[in-house]
């Protein structure tokens, strides 16, 4: 039973003691140095093989009759599905009229991504896990200290295997940081979301194979390098609630969030689900599933042989995108505060129609065929962006279990006037990282890309180039 | 073009304003004993007049052939179509499974409901309009300055007739005071919402026929009597940035997050789409489709002719509740401190699962059939709640655009520990006032009862009982 006692509604000492893991770029366990060894050794514990294979070979997997949809006999894990999206872009039904089909992950269910962290010496640690998804491009990241599907961690409820997971859910659980609904890729998925969750660790915590105790200080160096954390460890970093050192911003936060608002009445879309099967501009073949002009992504299958998980091999379908995304913000200080640019993006998988993306999020190959005109607004600048103006610049890939190297150049490039005015284009707003980090805290604000972006914008504040 | 002066993210001033006008309880226009007398002659000073007639006379609207939905012919305003929803109440898949067939308006597009506010004499002014709906119990309510649908603001833009408009959309309208997407009833609406804003107004402003300026306080007086501010206009003034005066909570904030979305990630709720035509438990007869044991809620039709309005006369369906509603918080102070107990409450409609009503929201005659161990918590404890215990009670009624006579007794009452216990049952929560106010910024956590409580507990707060 809780006591009386009152709480004071915010933490006071919690902002202090982020910003200090933030600042401590060696921890107390492994040195940032000993990473790459230590992620290499854990590669070398475990046997773990991917291979394409046709949809043929697929096991459990199969096209389903009426509707050729893509799923799983035993009903469970996900279903690739059609989408047909049309979307009025313009506020009072004056504007250009998007129709278009693809296919769609749908997977109903919530997963838990969840980060424990204790204090070593002082300072925060962040228990992190070295994993291995068959979509990652180098097999093997560090992810979060749990990341479960509903499944799993239902069945860790009955005294199953989804390693420190008593730490999250259950009354016994330690003190939560962070816990929060956040979309996944709109794009890629249908109304899919998981639970993002930060929880302080209250008393010892057992150390396991595969797992290592890291600030948040030497995270942030890790995401300077390319493929090491992965996408569900940004998203959950990316909900960490820094304090607001600065003086303000360019608009209030009741502005900003008129904002969002207007761009999510102005928005008209509809995403209906639509056989696989029917859905025009895409041919399947033997092994794929294509679009006609081999633009967006494609629909593969593959086997994977493991050693480190509850079953020793499996088959399953990835989508896999056509070319190197690139995601990235520009950014400019005013009145001596940092801003970046945000875009209100529509992604038909939403489900609240629009959410924040980064100013710059696409795959370039898919425009190329476009005039010059037409190519997305800041594409170019950000593609032609000097050295000099780069001032984050990784490549970080998404989640490795349902897409196949999925990569994208992450970038942060200060911009002039020029080319990123003070009054921006319709769709687009300059917001401090303070003010992410406020929205961040609901869910349906900030799409995964810029959650990603607002993790490294974070954590690598103190170590910026 | 912007200036490049940085905003403080919150108003400094803006809560001591919002509780001078709470604390005037005279304002400088129409005093609040005359408010009776203006709505009267508002009354005289139209025509309005609302029969039942059979579907068969509805004019536009018919049942679609293959489906059985109600639809208008142009494709416009709403269809009432079937909704199919399956839950699985607990956590963990082992709790009772819930599978339920109904009636559901959808209705996609998203309306404006505005208020404007100004200050006169130093003190903020509502600008409230007298309106009338066909399906108030009384025709005519208090309503917000604007309360427009996408169609009507969108010919509004093009010049036409919704008065006020311009305060709301565009670049030159008022400093925003609040701008959020509300859900409104999820159990008669699927995915429904609408606009929520505050304005307040730059210069002067013409007073038109029909409006008033009311203080909050005034307001707050009038939300004591039945029945005379409306729906729209309670949801707007929920959205209020009152100021915390308290001490804290018996949550933190954040605690209280990780409680809601723990909420909505132990219930799995699929609602589908169905054809109106095949839900099974309702039955469609020449004027009403009703329930077979005529629970719920009945689906009606009337005509309607107004003098007022851009046309003068139209007919449409309507739902209508079967019995009185009672939607009511348990109120208990901790530290000083006073809490309500609110629900994460699920209603088929609702876009993410779950959002918080008040403590008891039903009609209790759905449940009169069920054993005392079958029936909601908390609803007999308010049922029986002695009069020394009310601390606030009125009866409003809900939308009278789509609901007809849908009045619920509302009601704050007082509570013990042995009635409402401080460590409460699974799904209930204790939680501030203030808390609430903080939540109402964004959408999706308050359902629309809970929003007329707030309305309530913030705007009569300096005089409940």
């Amino acid at each position: 039973m809780p006591t009386h006692t009152l709480q004071t509604r915010e933490s006071k000492d919690l902002p202090a003691r982020i910003a200090l893991s933030a600042a401590t770029v060696q921890g107390t366990h492994l040195r940032t140095e000993h990473v790459d060894d230590w992620l290499a050794e854990r590669a070398r514990a475990h046997t773990f093989r991917v291979d394409r294979i046709p949809f043929a070979e697929l096991d459990g997997w199969s096209f389903q009759e009426a509707t050729g949809n893509l799923v799983h006999r035993s009903g469970r894990f996900f279903t690739v599905e059609g989408l047909h999206v049309t979307e009025e872009g313009e506020p009072y039904g004056d504007g250009p009229y998007a129709d278009w089909y693809q296919p769609i992950i749908k997977q109903p269910e919530v997963g838990v991504l969840g980060i424990l962290v204790k204090e070593f010496d002082g300072v925060l640690h962040f228990l992190m896990q070295a994993k291995m998804e068959p979509g990652n491009p180098n097999l093997l990241q560090l992810s979060p200290t749990v990341q479960a599907t509903r499944s799993n961690y239902t069945k860790a409820h009955k005294g199953a295997d989804v390693k420190y997971i008593e730490y999250f859910v259950g009354r016994e659980r330690g003190r939560v940081i962070a816990d929060v609904l956040q979309s996944e890729h709109g794009s890629w998925f249908y109304h899919k979301s998981n639970r993002n969750m930060i929880v302080e660790a209250v008393g010892d915590v057992p150390l396991l194979d595969d797992f290592c105790w890291l600030t948040l200080g030497q995270i942030g160096e890790l995401l300077h390098r390319d493929n090491v954390v992965n996408m569900d460890s940004r998203t959950v970093l990316s909900c960490l609630p820094f304090g607001d050192a600065t003086k303000g911003a360019l608009l209030s936060d009741i502005a900003l969030l008129s904002w969002i608002t207007g761009e999510r009445t102005r928005h008209c879309v509809r995403a209906e689900r639509v056989p696989l099967e029917s859905i025009p501009g895409w041919k399947r073949g033997e092994s794929t599933i294509e679009h006609e002009e081999g633009r967006y992504f494609n629909v593969v299958a593959v086997s994977v042989r493991a050693g480190n998980r509850e079953v020793t091999g499996w088959t399953q379908p990835l989508f896999e995108p056509v070319g190197l995304g690139v995601t990235a913000f520009l950014t400019r200080a005013f009145g001596g505060v940092p801003h970046v640019l945000v875009h209100a993006r529509v992604e038909a998988g939403f489900l609240d129609t629009v959410e924040l993306g980064p100013t710059v999020q696409y795959t370039p190959d898919n425009y190329a065929h476009l005039p010059e005109t037409k190519r997305p607004p800041f594409l170019d600048t950000v593609l032609r962006a000097p050295a000099d103006r780069i001032r984050y610049e990784a490549v970080h890939s998404e989640e490795g279990g349902r897409f196949l190297n999925a990569e994208s150049r992450y970038l942060v490039i200060e911009a002039d006037e020029a080319e990123a005015p003070l009054d921006p284009p319709p769709g687009y707003a300059w917001v401090t990282p303070a003010q992410l980090t406020s929205l961040v805290r609901h869910g349906h604000y900030l799409n995964v890309q810029a959650r990603t972006m607002l993790a490294c914008l974070n954590a690598t504040a103190v170590r910026t180039r």
